[in-house]
């Protein structure tokens, strides 16, 4: 569609939207309760006021927003002076304040009852007063978008972006002054303040500009100011390089994948459903949910499936690891995609979430569920494309017992950079087990509005430790991360997918390739998944087979952040009298190393308990290697990091080599009954067979299992193309891109 | 009553036993199932075998070992040849047979399904086969009591135990030959085993020495053999000095409590209450549960008081930590504790194990459970007294909002040694809040049955940590562990207590005293849990007073093994450049400091996160103090141990001085809604007013509310007594050992 003529359809639709509906508000005009604009209307709110009783959802949904609202009128209105940063006193009461209009604006609307309306009047009155004379935040971040409510920017669209929802539902009680005095001070204000003053923001792609311009155009909506909701949808100068449907355009791949991860991906769902929320409602013809084929369902799909077992978001880029997908941000993600798609996919993890929102899709959401019989939500093995147009690598999800929660599962990390809260962890693996991490992402280092760290913001070991490449699990050469540690070399590539085959019952591959990380190192890893039981219930091992090609030697360290106790290693152990830094930068100045081994031929393996599951990690000695655990948390002052485990596997002084492990989840302690079942690797024979730049030939054999042999190819190809490969005599044919021998 | 008489009386009750039931088995003979004589009767079998469909609990209790017995059916019988230690194959398999065995003979007396009884039939006529050439077990450890069928005795004694109350319940279905061979070649090869080759273990006051008289005193009553009863219950010598008698005499005290701590009293629980359940069934007129003024009620409640919110038990002395009281050696104790005693707390607990047993005891539980109103269990504040007669010392547990689940609480140790489980932790502290441990005692150091942590067994660094002083929340003098680590010296003494009161609504207190840990140092503590808002819920703090006296000057570390991440101190840390160990033994080689720093006056705070709750340890600085931070896990080659952090506060070259200091939960992190309450403490005056031996002012103000001043008495005193102090020209006059004022 061409852009300029959207533009100016959207402008026309506007103009009339104004004309039909201007001069509607009256004070106390109850009967006129239907005209909210946003994302409850009048309608809706008699039907819930009407259901409650017979629908429990909406019942205890409804409750906890009432309960917040009651407490709210019982202690008053506070508006303090902005002074605090993140997690101080008047930062927190801000953020209390449009939660609290937000519950009372829905409450009001559901009772009528104007106790909470004019909670809500009042509390807008206090800040159209406050609002005019306010200066940028006193404790503004230098180089960082300030608020005047708060320090920064993004906490003043938020603020907006409820307050004004707050606004919608109670409008109609206010007096035509107050209306006025609210709309002009404070409203007026704040779009000028978020949508000129910070025009920089308000234009960004990224995550920030998305909150600015949901608030900015949900505003308009209410304001039924037609230019403010124009330049919401296609940026400040109407010509669609930013505004919602730029973001729309760049910020997600053709799956619904968020470049800057699913922690944050959950933070802009918000505004990005909201506001396509209202738009639908007052815009109907823009089809927004249908723009850019579906885009909006396939980006709520995705976040859902971007969670462990456990319902945590895969912890990747700066991500705070406790947010799971019952965050309020997703219970409005699935109730609107839900209501919008009619995809039963959602509905189940509705349930999950065990709440709606008091919604005009929450409503719905909360009649299917009572009525239909809905199943348990479901986690699939999924290839994630990234990149606007799908082509910058992506995600892969290797999950094979997709039939009970807390399946083993594993997933490798081939994506872009992310943006500013982008990790230099290309090609990086996650494991979980029964909803646990096995090999973990260290995450974010930060305490989220924690005043004494930081005030809450990302911590200096962010920097120097979390986003570089020794905080995950991929392979580091010469003590230095991917692109030097340099954001934007790193912003301009992607890895590239050589194939991937995730549909298989006993096999799911994925392997990718990375030549930009490094100037003259050429990074490939193949992970398979790989169940050679296939008769019984599933019982997954990983494969992860990792090369490196150079015209140079070099040193190599593939990384292993195991969470759990160690329990033994195949090779001595030496244990230094002092414990001292691995490195001096790249983050290796944060690791202590606490013991060291090496081997010159077989496999090297460590076995370590995590909860009350066992886990061995085996890996293929080919030319001698060092073996060195480490422990997170040297060179911290302020003692920010976790003091965490890790396994590095060594070569030094080659120029290309491979490093091949099988990651095997064995055994298990019962506490209770005091039983141990298999605390000891079943592993007997792990080596390579064969290898060339084309192809690699492993060979593996388990106890009291027959000898097996994987054949794996290095480059991008053809899942029909015919290989043949001569090995000691042997002739090997077979089509595809690895083949699975089973020798008798 | 005198020993030698009640000797003879249960002579004569055996004769007759012996004489009216004799040549009763006939095979096959299903109408004599009533024949049984231990804990499942066949009258039981027949009510619980009606009651499964109308009984969810027992249903699903008994589905449990109906899907036991099942898979043992399908894998059929194997009997290896007894050669692996702890966790290793033969012993795991031993184990599981007569855990099968026990599930089959429950199966065949529910359903009188013949395949069940053949099973156990099978079964035991091959270890009839194996048993009478066994040597002594080839992995037996020196100076321990081996098994032959298992590396230690302990588990030849549990495997009597389970397997006679197998035979027991098929017996009435065998062939008078394979009962002969069973009893004669089996059994009684097990029972001379047992009391004669192991005459040690089974005169031993101990744990181990209760197993196998339960185990030998049932195989006598079901082998009708009245010596063997007798030796059971009297000992070898008949003479009262062993024997179940006299470890009911001697393991416990008044209140119940079992000298080894909660981890061993919930194993040993399970031998004294089936074995006093057979003794009962079989001898009602000993009166075993009224003996010793219902001592076995007493122990049986007092080990589910002994758990945590989260029902694990408190770890002191060698304790795994992660058992907990739904363990189904306590689902039989509360069980038959309910029946014996009619108790309606252990139908509580009954509730919350979720299960029963299937016995005679389990089916009553299971039908008042159906019948009556249960109320959740309550962990409530209790002073526990140790030693045969109650007067060596005990156990404070403080608990103040019993209404709760998950309530802050305390555990001040100052009991007895405990054996050769016990640990160097004179005057320990635990706390504990919402289920999880606060301050930590450290456990053993064991991978239970994990072969490659040393065969399972208890790990050179149980001994040169875990037992050592540092290992708790202690003080510690020089360096030196309580009783320089001397074990014999421990076991001949015990703290004193000076007062306790856990009966306010405000203040729950005690103080004891140790003269004996160190030869020229007083110890004293009192620990006062303080809720200083009782008009709202509660919101306790804890206060912790160590007073140390000496002659001569020493140093002095008061250690709190805190569990979370530091947030902050209040004195700037000094971070070593390498990590060293923070001294060369009694457990001190086994922590590296970490950091360190120190104030001259004032007092000195660390605030650390623990899941999701903030709490701050604030110590008052009267004279030089120096603050270490440590982490577990130095000298450790085999990485046994746990890398968790550690507060220790010094004061050195001082002869007597005092540790006066708050620790205070304060604020909350919610990671859905990311809002942070009260990160910071809320103390704002710490300080001592004023201090002499036998009393202490202590001021304390928080912010937002009075300022408080406590008065402790360092003496052993009486509730009523009247002191009179004149402090700074101000007298204060009060009753009892403390006065809490608050000042306007």
């Amino acid at each position: 569609m061409n852009t300029t003529k959207l533009i100016l359809r959207h402008i026309c639709c506007l103009f009339l939207l104004v004309g039909c509906q201007n001069g509607d508000h009256k004070k106390h005009s109850t009967k006129d309760y239907g005209k909210t604009r946003l994302i409850l209307s009048g309608h809706s709110s008699n039907s819930i006021a009407g259901m409650l009783d017979s629908n429990d959802l909406l019942k205890q949904s409804y409750s906890k927003i009432k309960d917040q609202a009651d407490k709210a009128l019982d202690t008053g209105i506070e508006i303090p002076e902005p002074l605090d940063p993140g997690g101080g006193y008047s930062h927190e009461k801000h953020k209390k304040n449009y939660a609290d209009m937000y519950a009372a604006g829905i409450v009001y609307s559901i009772t009528k009852d104007s106790a909470y309306a004019d909670y809500v009047e009042q509390m807008l009155l206090g800040y159209a007063d406050l609002y005019p004379s306010l200066p940028l935040h006193p404790k503004r971040k230098a180089n960082h978008p300030s608020g005047k409510l708060f320090w920064q920017g993004l906490n003043e669209s938020v603020w907006l972006f409820y307050s004004i929802q707050a606004y919608d539902l109670v409008k109609e009680s206010l007096t035509e002054a107050h209306v006025k005095t609210i709309e002009e001070q404070l409203f007026g204000n704040l779009v000028t303040f978020l949508s000129e003053d910070s025009y920089e923001t308000f234009n960004k792609i990224h995550n920030h500009g998305t909150w600015s311009v949901a608030a900015v155009g949900m505003t308009g909506y209410v304001l039924k100011d037609t230019l403010l909701v124009n330049k919401a949808l296609h940026g400040s100068e109407l010509n669609g390089q930013s505004g919602f449907y730029a973001q729309l355009n760049t910020l997600f791949s053709p799956d619904g994948y968020y470049s800057e991860g699913p922690y944050y991906q959950r933070y802009a769902m918000l505004p990005f459903v909201v506001f396509a929320e209202v738009i639908q409602e007052n815009q109907p013809e823009l089809e927004i949910f249908q723009y850019r084929d579906q885009l909006l369902h396939k980006a709520i799909t995705t976040i859902f499936q971007l969670t462990t077992d456990s319902g945590e978001f895969y912890p990747y880029n700066d991500a705070i690891k406790d947010k799971d997908f019952r965050s309020r941000e997703l219970v409005f993600a699935s109730n609107i995609g839900f209501t919008r798609y009619n995809d039963s996919t959602l509905l189940s993890v509705i349930k999950e979430q065990n709440m709606v929102t008091i919604t005009n899709a929450g409503l719905k959401s909360a009649i299917a569920l009572n009525k239909e019989g809905v199943n348990d939500f479901k986690r699939l093995p999924k290839l994630i494309r990234d990149g606007a147009d799908g082509a910058s690598g992506g995600l892969a999800l290797l999950r094979m017992d997709t039939s009970k929660k807390g399946q083993f599962n594993a997933v490798l990390k081939f994506a872009t950079h992310g943006m500013g809260h982008g990790h230099f962890d290309r090609l990086s693996l996650m494991v979980y087990d029964e909803g646990r991490e096995v090999l973990q992402d260290y995450g974010a280092a930060r305490y989220l509005n924690v005043e004494s760290k930081r005030g809450g913001r990302y911590l200096p070991e962010n920097t120097s430790f979390a986003k570089q490449s020794i905080a995950h699990n991929t392979l580091i050469v010469d003590e230095t991360s991917h692109y030097n540690g340099n954001r934007d070399d790193a912003e301009k590539f992607a890895p590239q997918l050589l194939y991937a085959d995730l549909e298989s019952e006993s096999v799911q591959i994925i392997s990718v390739k990375e030549t930009t990380a490094y100037d003259d190192v050429v990074l490939k890893r193949t992970i398979a998944m790989i169940d050679l039981d296939s008769t019984s219930s599933k019982n997954p091992m990983l494969l992860d087979v990792f090369r490196v090609d150079s015209e140079r030697s070099h040193q190599y360290d593939l990384n292993y952040q195991y969470l759990g106790q160690l329990m033994d290693t195949n090779y001595p152990l030496k244990i230094p009298k002092s414990l001292n830094t691995l490195g001096h930068s790249s983050g290796y100045q944060h690791l202590y190393k606490t013991a060291s081994g090496s081997l010159a031929d077989g496999f090297g393996r460590l076995t370590f308990l995590n909860q009350n599951k066992f886990y061995s990690i085996s890996t293929v000695v080919n030319g001698r290697t060092d073996f060195i655990l480490t422990e997170m948390g040297a060179t911290d002052p302020d003692f920010n990091l976790r003091h965490d485990p890790g396994y590095l596997i060594r070569r030094n002084g080659v120029d290309a080599t491979s490093f091949v492990s099988i990651i095997e989840p064995h055994g298990s302690i019962d506490p209770r009954l005091e039983t141990v079942q298999s605390p000891n690797s079943n592993l007997e024979i792990l080596d390579i067979d064969y290898e060339d730049e084309n192809y690699m030939v492993i060979v593996f054999q388990f106890k009291n299992q027959l000898k097996h042999k994987i054949i794996l190819s290095f480059k991008e190809s053809d899942p029909t193309e015919a290989h043949e490969l001569i090995l000691k005599g042997e002739t090997f044919k077979w089509k595809g891109n690895y083949k699975l021998i089973t020798i008798n």
